[in-house]
């Protein structure tokens, strides 16, 4: 077999038990470019568990500065390798350069890993609460485990299953990460995983603190994600491959968290159109083709209301995307794939208004596309036309009275987001309050005014939502502490020796942290009586 | 077919679409006992599910105020008909009227209810977040669909599915419950369900808030938790049921909080033996035996480190056990259960002390039970040794050494609890050192000197833990907010105008709620720059 890059497992860079090999391919050109690649067998993947689980059991006397000081540090040596970094995942995803990789997803990579350095010092997700009177305490805490975490190809740095949001969330929580490298980008993960190990080793982490495969077979990764020693998964991908993941996790009883769909309707109120379609549209326009489409808060379907000003704007989208270049898909599976979900929705009684096949050229390119149908149509069969289209391809629902509008909103499955613009004099205040309360539990976040795309790392961000945009209403992907929750258990202290206790839960509170103390918030120490 | 009691189904009380009937049976005689009750069809569920999904859209209008009153109101009627109310229980369950039912589960209801009316009004639980420089809001809420509740037979009233902790939680979020009656006490569920009803009438929540159906087929019982309409569900009982619903729950996407199995290690070191063998001893029989060892949290293990002490403590629970006259089991499904659990631990290799058959008589009782086993057997077969004994039976495992304590610790699954008694000079301080840690990540709930039985309702509670104690190590069933942010949404706001935001996260706070703004948790208005 050829020789291949080595897999970081058990705490070294060691040669992969590999069943197989691949390289990456620049979807620019079509060309296979980079180094070989192993695909991992089960021994890989049992030896990761087995490093994971000691590395888990040593991380839980490992104290939170340390783990802070690695995530800054790893943080660091994002930023000096950052043109290297941004170089290879623009070669393997065919995104820009500049400004996407090197000047928006490279920082926003390392400084959410500072944030999450910041939280892993501050603990405030450890959420800690004490009933004075009874004694009892609880926190959130690591799961004893290590967290397996599946990157997308869409974020190959921001959300790289060895660098991304899963990844800094579950080691905050005092997790080892077991990264699954997304294999359309073995050479970015490859880069990002050299430094995460070298700054484990620098701060003297538990080795296996982060390990990473690059590819397996399907059913070593179901294998990875119900085995007995796992703590939990995240995965960020396609539907078809998180729910082959979610039912053995679920089967096993392991926590798993998915982020795998989601169209995220943008109701575009009439009085909003009149006010200021050109300025709509241009917002549209750039969130729509961004990144060619491929963001999961893609606003795939727009929903309007019949009547002229519905038509010009529709023409004038028409004639944007006639006039933009297509930029390349993310691989050839991506574009084979898109080219289904357009038959799809005109199987389904879509109509084209422009693009709707392939590019031409050798490269992974498909025409920017915009379909149309009916509210009545979409009423019918709202499943069939919510087929997601990822990437450079939108649809327009038009319904024909305010009934029908709300109809729409009351047919979404589970969403990450759903956006209403409305006038600002108040002309459109009764639809809204028509459509928001069907829209509002269907989605993990509600917009006014804006589009969806652009997901702020910060607090009360919710990136999350119901089923079938990802497993469970009610965690987030992104914001910390919400985030850093899904890889934590809750553990309860009752009648605990005070010197036994974990530090967030013992009476003085040095730190500063903020406590939920016989139901109220404070920074104060417990008064002991 | 005989004419049976109506089902509480689409705000009323209506007769059941039947596809059979059935009658309670009273363990301590084997007599069946009171009305005849149907069996429910799965029209009975659809319609159920249908008339829940309206008083889910419906009751997103409620005030919290109102919610808050129907549990005051539904309180208070329990207390009014307390007299009778314990009686059924009496007979249905054969737990001693007084002080069991009458005297602590009862208040002990009553009491959740109202701290659940207070949590409704003050809505901590909604866990407001506001990041004022990039006005991103956001707090959870309720789920858009009814929660299923289904309650186990060993609380007939504090988990009862139309009046325990799983109802309460749901009701907080602002969900209709649709509550599946433990078949083994009807009447007890009826006439709770009917005050539950007449408050709900009396406030004028939407009728269908509370539903109760009494029994249905697995299929039906399985089709209710995934189905489309359902919000998500709580079940306490048996693991066996409880995987069948967790199964089609996963499959449909639907989120489902497990209560199911733990046998709750209690390890118990020399120094504390040597130091008040007699206190633990009482303690210990009192916990086990207590409601005839049917708790959740009953202490079904006991570690002890070989010796004189050990000897002499087991010899003394021989005593005790064979001294105390065998309580009422709950049902004789139970009876044979528990018969079946302590033969699978003899042909695991545990020896019985003493007990290990039918008590005589025509109730359904079981001779007390020990069994004991070395650590040597234990760690050799973990899964078999850890079989539930659900009753009045407990198993010893004596280890030889200090290293095998710790492997002991270090083999069992997912628990509720798990205890470790100490003497108060430090003598075992350093076994404790090693046994804690392994025991910590595997149970929520980590107690000293201190027997599990007896669940506070109180905020730092946790009534979960690992699977296969519960389906996730995050959630607690008890203990509000967190039991409540089971049946919870997390909402998102991104750029929505003031007004019409929920009351939560508005700039003004009249309500004195505790919101985290900006990453500080405070009682004060958003300051409008």
């Amino acid at each position: 077999m050829t020789k291949a890059e080595k897999v970081l497992v058990g705490g070294k860079w060691q040669p992969a038990d590999a069943t197989g090999t691949f390289r990456a391919v620049n979807p620019a050109t079509g060309e296979t470019i980079g180094p070989v690649y192993p695909v991992s067998s089960r021994n890989d993947v049992d030896a990761a568990l087995a490093a994971g689980r000691a590395a888990a059991n040593a991380l839980l006397d490992v104290p939170p500065e340390k783990i802070g000081e690695f995530l800054d540090r790893y943080a660091d040596r994002i930023d000096a390798r950052s043109r290297e970094i941004a170089e290879a995942a623009h070669l393997e995803t065919a995104l820009p350069l500049s400004p996407r990789l090197a000047d928006v997803e490279l920082p926003r990579t390392s400084n959410q890993l500072r944030q999450a350095a910041a939280a892993a010092r501050e603990r405030s997700w450890t959420e800690p609460t004490i009933d004075t009177s009874l004694n009892i305490r609880s926190r959130y805490a690591a799961l004893g485990g290590p967290v397996a975490v599946f990157g997308p190809n869409n974020f190959p740095l921001a959300f790289n299953g060895v660098s991304g949001g899963d990844f800094a969330a579950a080691i905050v929580a005092g997790n080892p990460v077991i990264a699954k490298a997304h294999s359309s980008h073995p050479l970015t993960s490859q880069l990002l995983a050299e430094e995460a190990f070298a700054a484990v080793q620098e701060v003297q982490l538990p080795a296996a603190t982060v390990q990473m495969i690059y590819r397996t077979d399907h059913t070593d990764g179901t294998y990875l994600v119900s085995h007995p020693l796992i703590g939990a998964t995240g995965y960020t991908g396609s539907r078809r491959a998180a729910l082959a993941l979610k039912a053995a996790a679920d089967a096993a009883g392991k926590p798993i968290y998915l982020e795998m769909s989601s169209i995220n309707p943008v109701f575009i109120l009439p009085g909003a159109l009149k006010e200021r379609s050109g300025e709509i549209a241009e917002e549209f326009q750039t969130s729509a083709l961004m990144g060619t489409g491929q963001f999961c808060t893609n606003p795939g379907i727009v929903v309007l209301l019949e009547g002229k000003e519905a038509e010009q704007f529709i023409g004038d989208m028409r004639g944007r995307f006639e006039k933009a270049n297509p930029t390349p898909l993310l691989g050839f599976g991506g574009l084979t794939g898109l080219g289904e979900s357009v038959e799809a929705l005109e199987a389904a009684g879509a109509t084209l208004i422009t693009g709707g096949s392939k590019a031409p050229g050798s490269g992974c390119r498909f025409q920017n596309t915009l379909l149309r149908t009916t509210g009545e149509a979409f009423i019918r069969d709202p499943e069939k036309l919510q087929t997601e289209a990822f990437g450079n391809s939108n649809l327009f629902v038009v319904a024909k009275d305010a009934d029908e509008l709300e109809k729409i909103a009351d047919s979404f499955e589970g969403n990450l987001t759903g956006c209403i613009y409305t006038d600002t004099r108040g002309g459109d205040d009764v639809l809204y309050a028509r459509v928001e309360p069907h829209l509002r539990w269907r989605v993990g976040r509600l917009l006014n005014d804006k589009m969806p795309t652009g997901v702020a790392v910060t607090p009360a961000m919710n990136h999350g939502g119901p089923y079938p945009a990802t497993g469970h209403p009610g965690f987030t992907a992104v914001g910390i502490p919400a985030s850093v929750r899904r890889f934590a258990s809750l553990q309860c202290y009752d009648n605990v020796r005070e010197p036994r206790l974990p530090a967030e839960l013992r009476n003085r509170n040095p730190g500063g942290l903020w406590r939920r103390i016989d139901g109220a918030w404070t920074l104060d120490d417990v008064r002991v009586s």
